[in-house]
């Protein structure tokens, strides 16, 4: 169906499998149980008042001696855009600031120290439209456009950092268009921002009519509770980017998203918790939810009829570990926000048990990949 | 439980989800439907006979005007092995010859076209006990040793293209050892060879105690049926290790393995499934199944007693297509042979939708990591 009937796989698990088995299930699919975390009841209140989910869990690490816990708590958020998308401009963005400060304000009884929205998360996924005015009247400047600003506010207020990914516009180099995370101190200064740095070419992922790979590499943001990255939607399915910020530093790294149920809902539990796996780290896989409908009709190169809508988000963002268990997702239906709470000790925990970087032979994979981009490169086939 | 009382996840979600459920499960956790291979029934029968399952699925891809269907039919093959390690060696690869032509009988009546086993397929895993003699003595030539000169008969006999992971000596080389995967041709001939890439240290995968990384880089084969690679074991964690073979041209990659319950099942489903996504190209998982035990007690590493098993190799074999989809996995506990059917034209009608490798950006990965290899790199840290 891949739409909004389907509440979620675990729900559906839990109500139909047997204890014995659903245990023996839930080892295969998502390794070592993450444990619930433990909200204030006035924090699922406030949640169910203003009709979000809030889900809670915990992954643990071993104690060491040489270093503390580096225990933080992360939230992610998924929503609906609240108003048409053909309401104002302004007022949809102040509808989204009202609804995020709405959700933060429960992370933020809930501890929250760090919290990401989803990708271009002050407007509608419009890029499926080709259409410029008025969706590229939603780009902001990254370093003080109002909702940079909003979200300085909220970093201060409640001492969080917070993960803003917003379409970016670039004043200083001849007004260009990126697709931008700004990441904001929980001092409220922005320490920064990282671009998008593969845009996708499919089905209704029309973004590079409007904006190009990012040009800023893979930086590594220094908050108070850890070492934080931003790889924007489609550079999920590239596992060089995962790697980059991971050999930065990178002990979270954050993928804000948007699609759609049928390009990748079957994509969508494997390529984030892989990185996880791989880059010994802690991934955060976020998506928009519910349907998006646009004044014009525009078609999606596959032969079927024009239409306004670009098909169902499904939600279901989660948290993967480096040991490669992870989280239960969020529902494919509401707007939702999950609390992580994690010991960033765990990162290197699993790395000097699996070692994949210091086996990852790195110097050949730069000499054959660098072979490899030639014009005249010949690819390794043998024949007979 | 993680030994060998639970079949498969499928058999488990099939016996107890009511079916518009169970469909609404499968899409989320494989993607497009597989179709059920109509294989002979004295194919089926004479598995029955030989006690191991014998599981069939068809992969599709979409007709083209310029280029007829590639569809070749694949094997996998995961099994025990047959006799106790402490039986002369010589014992032991006699039976595992005779079991694996066995297997081999079958496929050919499912009209397989390329077969491959499981890693280091002659023997037991034997590199737990750190031991030299007897396991040193199952290594062989990979030109023309015995288990070589078997599977060129295998191969010549059934019209097949055989993948043979094995224990390779290299007597030309001051007769060191490798972890290698041969590759004869349909013909008899043997095409070339392959060596892992990438060497383990983890829990009791002591084989970094016997063999190197590999020095043979990527190579792709150009067989009758198609272009395939090997990438052994651990090498499944690298992503930089697939993603060689895929842009010499792999169109399938086949992951022969050896690996316990304990240490990876629940990254099994994903690691193999996010190459093929993010490489758009066929892959196949191959593990060995059941208990080996040692004649002498080694310890872990992990401060428990000392004991002579292994632990739990839990099977679950499974191919992997560019589109994300999956086969269900061959059992946790017994022999299998899994048969697909795909169409390697189905690779870059993917390639040409996803688009991973225009988006790649090979080159600034290419320059980062060469950067990132460097003694004094900084990584790229943005601190407040």
């Amino acid at each position: 169906m891949a739409g909004a009937g389907f509440e979620s796989l675990e729900r559906c698990l839990e109500k139909h499998l047997p204890l014995a088995d659903l245990q023996e299930v839930k080892r295969i699919l998502y390794g070592k149980e993450t444990r619930k975390l433990d909200l204030p009841s006035r924090a699922f209140e406030a949640a169910s008042k203003r009709d979000f989910e809030l889900q809670g869990y915990a992954f643990q690490a071993l104690t060491e001696q040489q270093r503390r816990p580096r225990t933080l708590r992360m939230g992610l958020v998924q929503n609906r855009t609240p108003l048409p998308a053909d309401t104002p401009v302004v007022k949809q963005v102040t509808a989204l600031h009202r609804r995020i400060e709405a959700i933060v304000e429960v992370a933020a009884m809930c501890g929250v120290n760090i919290i990401c929205f989803q990708e271009a998360w002050t407007m509608p996924f419009a890029f499926c439209t080709r259409e410029k005015l008025p969706w590229t009247e939603f780009a902001e400047s990254a370093e003080d456009g109002p909702t940079t600003k909003f979200c300085q506010e909220l970093a201060r207020k409640h001492d969080m950092v917070v993960v803003s990914p917003i379409l970016e516009r670039d004043t200083e180099h001849g007004d260009i268009l990126w697709n931008t995370a700004v990441v904001i101190s929980n001092s409220g200064a922005v320490l920064g921002k990282t671009r998008k740095n593969h845009i996708p070419r499919v089905g209704d992922f029309n973004e590079s009519t409007y904006y190009m790979e990012g040009n800023l590499g893979h930086p590594v943001f220094q908050t108070q509770f850890g070492r934080i990255a931003v790889n924007i939607c489609y550079g999920r399915h590239h596992p060089l980017n995962w790697l980059m910020y991971s050999i930065n530093g990178a002990e979270v790294i954050f993928n804000p998203s948007a699609t759609i149920g049928v390009l990748s809902e079957s994509l969508w539990p494997i390529e984030a918790r892989n990185a996880a796996i791989a880059n010994h780290c802690f991934t955060c896989a976020i998506n928009r939810v519910g349907e998006e409908f646009f004044p014009n009709e525009f078609t999606s190169g596959d032969g079927k009829k024009a239409h306004r809508d670009f098909g169902y988000f499904y939600g279901s963002s989660y948290v993967a570990a480096p040991d490669g268990s992870r989280t239960p997702g969020l529902s494919r239906n509401r707007d939702g926000l999950l609390v992580t709470e994690l010991d960033l000790n765990l990162c290197r925990q699993v790395n000097d048990i699996w070692g994949f970087k210091m086996t990852g032979r790195y110097e050949m994979y730069a000499r054959e990949l660098a072979e490899a981009v030639q014009p005249n490169y010949s690819p390794k086939i043998v024949k007979e």
